[in-house]
């Protein structure tokens, strides 16, 4: 039934998850595999900040047993998973990429991770992350295809593991652009759900309005698997969909002017290919107000980080960076006035957006990122402002990949649906995935 | 300066706060006194469900050593605090009164601990919550004046400890009216202050947009010292209120037929007496939409709560109270568009009810409680339908004690503003309590 690749590291979510529960392919081989990728790869690609292989294979092959002798756990039986490193851990370093946490070990698991081991799923090890996925330091970690650029941030090894097959699947955040960048850059697929799906608790925040889980695969189907194993709305039967009746709305949104001919060219490019298989294409008019979203979100997480920045200023005030003392000191000099203005707005632009879905509209397509993963001397890990706006609208967002910019490196696009339309986004996305994505794996 | 109490337990935070800055208190005469206050009385009360007295006393000689050696740590230095039990705490237990948590000791603190350790407080223990501050379990606590009937709840050993003299300040949390309710209840201060005014990160979720962290005292005074330390908005300097220049518009709200005669009385009593020292007192018409909140709140509580319980009902199914595998199984068959209903609603009500306030509104005032506290058996923690809205609409509340019921048990009553307008309520109550609440303290 599937193409199955040389080495277990090469699959897809999807297809260890269901070698695994026939049985054809055991837990141990596939971690032993992705930690040897990991061995061989680590020292270019940096996205670790801890993997430990013999913790690694004792997880694995007490899933093995466990499938044997009480039954699958769930969908995730058997699954490894890079965390991001500011998810708390019980058994592994939570550091947030900051000094204050340096080799710290939190008590307890965070929320989603309790959803993946739950369900059959363990953490192969954690991912190194911007500092507390907000500013500050940098992850270490390098582009898998080009040491000397950036695989974005801040969900950078998240990104960078999962597009170099280190491991399966990842997590990741979003406040900003922090998971979807890293996916156009990494030629990954990539959902930001909608905003509260998963239970954020033992996550670092920094925007709670903001702030939001999402996950890395290799296929639609990666993503459709940890949905439906984390219960997300409407995913026990995903609607069918036939691609040529969609319509799909292209949202240039107002920093198109911005975005590098990469970008403009993988937005034709998906046009192009999506018209010539039936769907409905045409320029969406975004609602009124979108276009202060980028802006908007510039505040509220000014605003919102205030209070999630002070108790380390209060404790560990030469520790923190610089950049957090002076969010805490609002050197952003945002006022309640103008926080709740954009609050308003956005809830607004919310209502708005989702409004336009329904007979005349499907999924809207968009820039994931303004081109290629940029060199790293020249820039930080990219610029937000193509998934900002989206991320205040708490909407899903879903990075397909296939395009490539003039170095060769991915360029993804996004998909976004209503709030709570994850299911049906997921499902268009899997009809869609194979006309834009010709690195997608048969089955996968 | 101050009228002193007999015994340091009976002083309220903002007194003993005073008096330790000027070294004429000790932090471990205080903690002391609390505890022996604690030992006299937890049998009856049974607020707390973890004091070591050691280790409290440790804690406060150490601050008393700071305090000479270091200096002040901040605004709460040598304040002893009751923290509910769904609170993480690094060196105390977190059960969250579950059967799954017995025993749990989180690895680290919460940051609403940290923003109280960073400023130079302390947790003087844990004390008694209904499981998750959502249902299942009742605390064990009983009402300070009465052991026949409830403190309310969910934070019942929050509101009782403050009320009882056993700890000056304490911590509880809010998702329908688990925080107003009970200081209602107990006779004391509380401040539900504007939702995500301080980080709730390691506390316990069951609801994002409603879960709200507060404080008890017996002052206002005392809310006013905590807030500036946690850095509210504009806590620097108050604003100077003259009280014969407020509006207060009263709030009867949807289920006010459903009030014992009791806050009907307590209502009229508030409004008489600050009739009577000039202050225009009117009936305020609820936005349009307001009467749909009490519902919208428990739609939106059902449905965030299926994700926020999910970690434990895979991992821990049969240790959990049916409630919860029931809200995880959607029970209340919520739904993405009645969810959505609720939200898109909430929103526009608060954009409503804040454009209520300005020249012609000052504060709003309202029910803290359907009545006194219940008694036991013929109740659970009482009803929490006179404060789901305004959890929803996300804005500051301030219980003010004052009033009495039939058994002379105390009946609050609830001023309310605009989001962000903490710290005019603040003012505005500093001014208004002594006017209401016969029990006030001098000084306090």
């Amino acid at each position: 039934m599937y193409d199955i690749p040389t080495q277990p590291y090469e699959m897809t979510a999807a297809e260890a998850a269901a070698l695994i529960a026939d049985r054809k392919l055991a837990v141990s081989e596939l971690t032993a595999s992705c930690l040897e990728r990991i061995a061989h790869r680590d020292t270019v690609v940096k996205a670790w900040i801890f993997v430990d292989p013999d913790m690694a294979m004792r997880k694995a092959r007490e899933l093995d047993k466990a499938l044997i002798h009480e039954g699958s756990r769930g969908p995730l039986h058997g699954l490894p998973f890079g965390v991001k490193d500011m998810i708390d851990t019980a058994d592994m370093p939570t550091t947030n990429n900051s000094p204050i946490y340096d080799g710290f070990q939190p008590g307890q698991n965070a929320k989603i991770v309790r959803n993946i081991i739950g369900t059959g799923g363990f953490v192969l090890g954690k991912t190194d992350t911007v500092e507390f996925a907000a500013g500050g330091r940098k992850a270490l970690t390098r582009h898998p295809m080009d040491s000397s650029r950036t695989p974005g941030g801040s969900s950078s090894g998240s990104g960078a593991a999962v597009g170099d097959m280190q491991v399966p699947l990842a997590i990741g955040t979003q406040t900003g652009g922090s998971h979807i960048r890293p996916a156009s850059f990494n030629g990954i697929y990539a959902i930001k759900p909608t905003h509260n799906s998963v239970s954020w608790s033992g996550s670092r925040h920094y925007s709670p309005t903001l702030d939001t889980l999402g996950w890395y695969g290799r296929s639609p189907d990666d993503l459709v698997l940890v949905a439906r194993a984390f219960r997300m709305w409407n995913m026990e039967n995903l609607p069918t969909i036939k691609i040529k009746d969609l319509k799909i709305g292209i949202a240039r949104t107002a920093n198109w002017d911005k975005c590098a001919p990469e970008t403009v060219a993988a937005i034709e490019r998906a046009a192009t290919l999506l018209a010539d298989q039936g769907v409905t294409i045409f320029d969406l008019d975004m609602p009124e107000g979108c276009e202060h979203m980028c802006d908007a979100q510039k505040t509220i997480a000014a605003a919102e980080g205030i209070a999630q920045f002070l108790p380390e200023y209060l404790e560990h005030y030469h520790l923190l960076h610089p950049q957090f003392r002076e969010r805490v000191e609002n050197s952003n000099n945002v006022t309640p006035e103008s926080y709740l203005e954009a609050v308003n707005l956005a809830a607004l632009c919310r209502m708005r957006f989702d409004a336009l879905f329904g007979t005349e509209l499907d999924a809207v397509l968009t820039p994931s990122s303004l081109g290629e993963a940029p060199q790293k001397p020249d820039s930080t890990t990219g610029d937000a402002i193509m998934n900002s706006m989206w991320t205040l609208l708490q909407v899903p967002c879903i990075n397909i990949p296939g395009a490539k910019g003039p170095n060769d490196l991915p360029v993804g696009v996004t998909l976004a649906g209503p709030r709570l339309g994850d299911a049906r986004l997921l499902a268009i996305s899997k009809a869609v995935a194979p006309v834009l994505d010709p690195g997608l794996r048969v089955g996968g």
